[in-house]
């Protein structure tokens, strides 16, 4: 006998939870569509030395990486982002810019484990390449904010910036070239606090306290969003950089408000920097208002250059990527994961086979219409196949035998209020269709 | 530079395909979940040991296996049934039984490639567990009839059989013992044909040419549903195995006639037997009438127990498989596959960066109403826009420019027939719902 048992850092989804992720995943995708973003999928295993590409300690380490039946050295994808640019760079001729694409599917990492980490986990990106205008960003925005409310998330806030402005106010604080280094260490800020983050950044990007300490004030300012960049544009504006990413976060506000955005929702943060060299221009996290700590749900950014790895022609595009397991922990955490496993709303109790072709008669006109009936698969005791409907969580059991049959009549249960009415045949639809 | 390419028999998903395999998931899903199925997902990764069981050479070639960060011996799930049957013994009690699960996802085997044949590819199963009731497996029926429907296609043909009928007559033919042999190489029959069939099978399960040649006969039974059970009873009707696949048969022709199922979609076919041995009772392949050629589409069958390797209890159930692949490559070849590679039917034309409230403005109050809309994001000209829109197959276009927005305007431009209707705004809803 083998010990049933799934890799460390790996887990099954029972129904209850898969019932969730499907739909989280059925959300998202109707938000993309709705956009225009189409979909592509792309293999799991792919050639190391496309996965890895200039790699880094760190990939290398991670990476589930072995030698095919071919002696190849393959790799499982370890993020959607990798896997998009060689896509991008293989097909960008047949298909066309601009091109919007969303992506939807596990990638794996040989990482530690830990509460909510996993080796093997969903990614959800959507980007749109082959787009230099500001209307991309704007839309990637309005996606994050309708990719929220489709998952029956009000409260929730996306905050963003812009790296032009960010790069055009470090090179006048005579930064410019520790650019990467520090908004690295200012990635952290929210994690380990404005002391720990200003003695990093002096140590990593090699840059005094009173340029560290200016990189903070910055990254501090509060205040309306409008009033933020007019504080900027005063201090900072002469620069064209920095009068650029106002101009455009200028923009995307004046979209937004116009869009019926609530201003609530929408935040500029100049603290927000990505810590990824790769950004360039304007920069999202989105956070959950009840529950800061899990931290950015859906994150993302403008680049110049997706795929330069693989190819000479530039791509620039700006995308997001939704964090499904994270979000799928916050709303278990939020008690809003309803406690269902079934996917129909309706048990049709089997009173006896014999009536199996009358049950599927009525099982079959239900479904026509759009309710899931499951006929339970036994004729056992009533009290069983009712207690499975209630374990199960379904709404209404369905119940007839022969003393309903010669009358052409059903009993409809409703099992949470444990009430039951009876009804002629043709009236059930009808009367279901109330109930739930 | 590194060239981007894919491993040999694997294979990108672009939009116009992903396109529809999303939908035909959808389909798969929405007439699964009809039935009360609920979803499960496993890892793609597990210990060796688990995927393989009892292996056998086949599988041992074929498996991606290799050893992880941990020295843990790893391999990617071939099929969707072993892990299944791992999942049932870990879960089951907490699941409890009947147990009704669909599960879809890729699957991977490092076998040789052809046309339509790769080495990543995704499986659509959908199994009830701890049933042994006769229930299940018409609703096995039923739920392939119904697949079949949702998928678009009208002419096909579910054969089934029982193995309890089957193992019955090679009993009286005196070759019980050489069921497993003998219906292995009967699998093989629409293949290689009658004389190849019995050669192989004198050979390989050591019978006389009588015996092959009965078994033969009996596969080739044609006629009604009724008469062919009508004359396997009265040939072999005393044998009590025998007795109940003809009434288990009987029963599902009965049921299904009442649910409404055209007779023609319903054969019984004594030549179909499923290789594996694992399969006891009802077994099902599903034909296209007009593509007969590419094999069955779905098929499964009821077998006694799904998870002997890892749990002493017994798991007896009924299920099958769809193949989407296969399915996909059937779409194509009868032309039913739509060419289009957007989500979205409706693409606004950007005239000026200026504008981008009103269009966003728009376009979400048309997504609100469950119409995509595509902003098109760069301010180009109007003709290239059009190109985008055609090549990419939108429906309409939705064009507004300063004089449009002076008079609360838009036009709508159908994109196939190229005519165009300049509206007020408050009716652009109405007339593009009417229009797609």
């Amino acid at each position: 006998m083998i010990q049933p048992r799934t890799l460390k850092g790996f887990r099954d989804y029972l129904p209850d939870l898969m019932l969730q992720r499907e739909w989280m995943m059925e959300q998202a995708r109707k938000v993309y569509r709705s956009y225009g973003f189409a979909p592509i999928d792309t293999p799991a295993l792919e050639y190391t030395e496309i996965l890895l590409g200039k790699g880094g300690a760190e990939t290398d380490k991670l990476i589930y990486r072995f030698k095919d039946h071919g002696d190849r050295d393959v790799a499982l994808r370890f993020d959607l982002t990798v896997p998009f640019a060689r896509f991008a760079a293989q097909y960008i001729g047949q298909l066309g810019v601009p091109f919007k694409r969303y992506h939807m599917g596990p990638v794996w990492r040989g990482e530690n484990t830990g509460q909510g980490r996993y080796r093997e986990f969903w990614q959800c990106d959507f980007d749109t390449i082959g787009a230099t205008s500001n209307a991309a960003d704007i839309e990637t925005l309005l996606v994050i904010h309708d990719l929220m409310l489709a998952l029956g998330l009000e409260r929730f806030q996306i905050r963003f910036n812009n790296r032009m402005l960010l790069n055009g106010v470090l090179e006048q604080f005579g930064i410019a070239d520790k650019a990467a280094p520090v908004l690295r260490v200012l990635d952290k800020l929210p994690k380990i606090g404005r002391d720990a983050t200003q003695a990093e950044m002096i140590e990593a990007a090699n840059i005094t306290a009173d340029q560290a300490a200016k990189v903070l004030d910055l990254a501090a300012a509060t205040g309306a969003n409008r009033a933020i960049l007019d504080q900027v544009q005063k201090q900072f504006g002469g620069h064209a950089l920095v009068a650029e990413g106002i101009s455009r976060l200028q923009q995307l506000l004046d979209v937004a408000e116009k869009a019926g955005i609530l201003e609530e929702r929408v935040r500029i943060d100049l603290s927000i920097c990505r810590g990824l060299d790769y950004y360039t221009g304007t920069i999202y996290e989105t956070f959950l208002t009840d529950l800061p700590a899990i931290g950015s749900v859906c994150s993302g950014g403008r680049y110049d250059d997706l795929a330069s790895l693989y190819t000479k022609q530039k791509l620039p595009g700006v995308g997001a990527s939704l964090g499904l397991d994270r979000l799928l922990a916050a709303l278990e955490e939020l008690n809003l994961l309803k406690k269902v496993s079934t996917p129909a709303p309706v048990l049709m109790v089997q009173f006896s086979a014999d009536h199996l072709g009358e049950y599927q008669q009525m099982a079959r006109k239900l479904r026509a219409a759009g309710v899931g009936v499951e006929v339970y698969p036994e004729a056992k005791k009533i009290g069983a196949q009712l207690q499975y409907a209630e374990k199960r969580g379904f709404r209404l059991a369905l119940i007839a035998g022969p003393d309903e049959f010669a009358k052409g009549e059903w009993k409809i249960k409703d099992l949470a209020k444990r009430e039951e009415r009876v009804l002629p045949s043709s009236e059930v639809l009808k009367a279901i269709r109330e109930l739930i």
